[in-house]
């Protein structure tokens, strides 16, 4: 089955993704997949759409070099979106990696909505759709019988939204909690240990880890898009970051964090939600935890999420090693979803 | 569509599973599924098959107070099997969950060939046949066209199989370490703790934890079994229970366990395999392990498996609440994948 792809971003996630296509291209024809990028577009570095099929693996070289790959912001997203409807092959997906304006859930909300209401599947790894418009955009490609799929948006690679959909029928879900933002996690760690709160912050932005603009981790709007994103799925909580009360990891907890460690626990960064009758509370807070806590045990860029089920109760599904790499693999796992449906 | 059930072994989880299809009938009415249990066998509550369907909650309220269900061993397993295969009725499953004899795999190897024979699909929560001869049964399943699925065989409930074969897809397993046997994780939380040995082995007999055989779990047998499985399943080792090397928990090892808490570390019974070129090597050992381990935090009936994978690196996947009615669900993973292919 050819499956076209016009990939929105062209940021690390999505060079990666070009590349993992490439690699795994042979067990994709086994599966019976073919997938051909037919546009790239990007912000700072142009765009291109050809519905004969590109040299992605070129391009994706290209863009790491800085180069660009069109005209500067012609044809836009939007306008590849709007000639994939024009299409003639049936399977036809969005892949959407943009940089997320926090503050609105921009630009990839409304590329999400402009390729179901053109009859594209979307695979995104992008927070802000499932955080900010999840109800809609899920009934919207239901309606438009496509699939809406985000398993990067959360965890990177580890296939926790899959793992509920797929692997455990019938379930249901009454809360959640976990460590969800490597950056913060990584302060607290180096605060514990007496780095320098500012070293390590630069450390890890010099290292790609952390993003340009701090405050989306250490204010806590990096961990309070994923607590929606997750609450809106499986709580069917229709909130959005800006509802979500957010802890900040900054100096001033330093001491905290030193006296929870000499106690024998751990301050961690917990991002949390769950259902009492009709009511979804939610909120990304400082805790102190035992130290045998599966959420205290996590250092560096590990991730975990206990998942409150029945009826298997308590289970944690842990990243030990994190990485953006591993976002790509979450796109494809997505990409083997839509041909198997 | 309607699903014809035969279940073998009326103990604990058979039981269970046949409350739980009661309590989700609806949801599996809602995807489609219509189960309908045609027979029941014992080994000692005698057995009981009817073509037209059975009031299986009333059986097994029954077994649960000891009645007899049947005449004492007619008709048998195998006799069963083979009425299954002349209903003309599409879907078939055998549901297996009787006693293992470890030395042998049997009674369930045979089961699980005989239902694969008469073309009825396999589910089963027995290690025997996945650990002794998987690669017969899954490749006389594919010939036979049915499937041959084990979700509730490792790790009780949690869907660690379906986790790796429908959300991981293209992932690549290079090993993996975990608990896997409570017994001996509570065995070894209480000599820790200065319980004497025989005081926690008698309180989880009790409790219905322990096997009534205690050296299937201190001896390391039931995690040999499960090491086997997984190694057979994601390493193709080809490999069995008796090949596997083995520690056992047993009172001498209590200094030894003592002494890691005192320095801070956990002694634990540790399931492992790794592939390294085409050799895969497996064990169960006692390992002393830093204390934020994430095999190292687990107390009582919890479980972990950590999945050494690519491209996710490792992937944890913990059970904070084990239980038998948890493998109960593993049944029903199983059936609504048997439903979906």
């Amino acid at each position: 089955m050819k499956v076209e792809l016009l990939l929105a971003g062209g940021g690390h996630v999505a060079r990666r993704f070009i590349v993992l296509l490439e690699e795994c291209r042979d067990a994709l024809a086994a599966a019976g997949v073919e997938p051909v990028i037919v546009g790239v577009t990007t912000r700072r570095h142009g765009s291109i759409f050809d519905k004969a099929g590109l040299d992605a693996v070129r391009i994706a070289r290209g863009l790491a070099k800085g180069d660009n790959i069109g005209p500067a912001s012609s044809p836009s997203t939007l306008d590849c979106i709007a000639q994939l409807r024009s299409q003639d092959v049936e399977t036809r997906v969005l892949i959407e990696t943009t940089t997320l304006d926090i503050r609105s859930g921009e630009p990839s909300t409304s590329h999400v909505r402009a390729a179901i209401d053109a009859g594209a599947h979307v695979i995104t790894a992008n927070k802000g759709p499932v955080a900010f418009a999840y109800d809609d955009l899920a009934a919207a490609a239901a309606a438009r019988g496509v699939r809406f799929l985000f398993e990067g948006a959360v965890m990177d690679g580890i296939p926790i939204f899959n793992l509920v959909r797929e692997s455990m029928p019938l379930a249901t879900i009454a809360g959640f909690r976990g460590v969800v933002n490597s950056t913060t996690n990584v302060l607290l760690s180096a605060i514990e240990g007496d780095e320098p709160y500012a070293a390590a912050l630069a450390r890890m932005q010099a290292a790609g880890v952390a993003e340009a603009d701090p405050s989306l981790d250490v204010d806590g709007w990096d961990a309070a898009a994923k607590t929606a994103a997750l609450a809106n799925v499986w709580l069917g909580a229709r909130t959005s970051p800006h509802k979500i009360a957010r802890d900040a990891v900054t100096p001033a907890i330093a001491d905290r964090a030193r006296a929870a460690r000499r106690g024998g626990r751990r301050l961690k960064l917990v991002a949390r939600a769950a259902r009492t009758g009709e009511r979804v509370e939610a909120a990304v807070e400082l805790q102190e935890l035992a130290a045998d806590d599966p959420l205290a045990i996590l250092d560096g860029q590990a991730n975990a999420l206990e998942i409150d089920t029945w009826p298997l109760g308590r289970v944690v599904i842990t990243q030990r090693d994190g990485g953006l790499e591993k976002t790509a693999y979450a796109l494809l796992t997505d990409l083997m979803t839509v041909a198997r449906s």
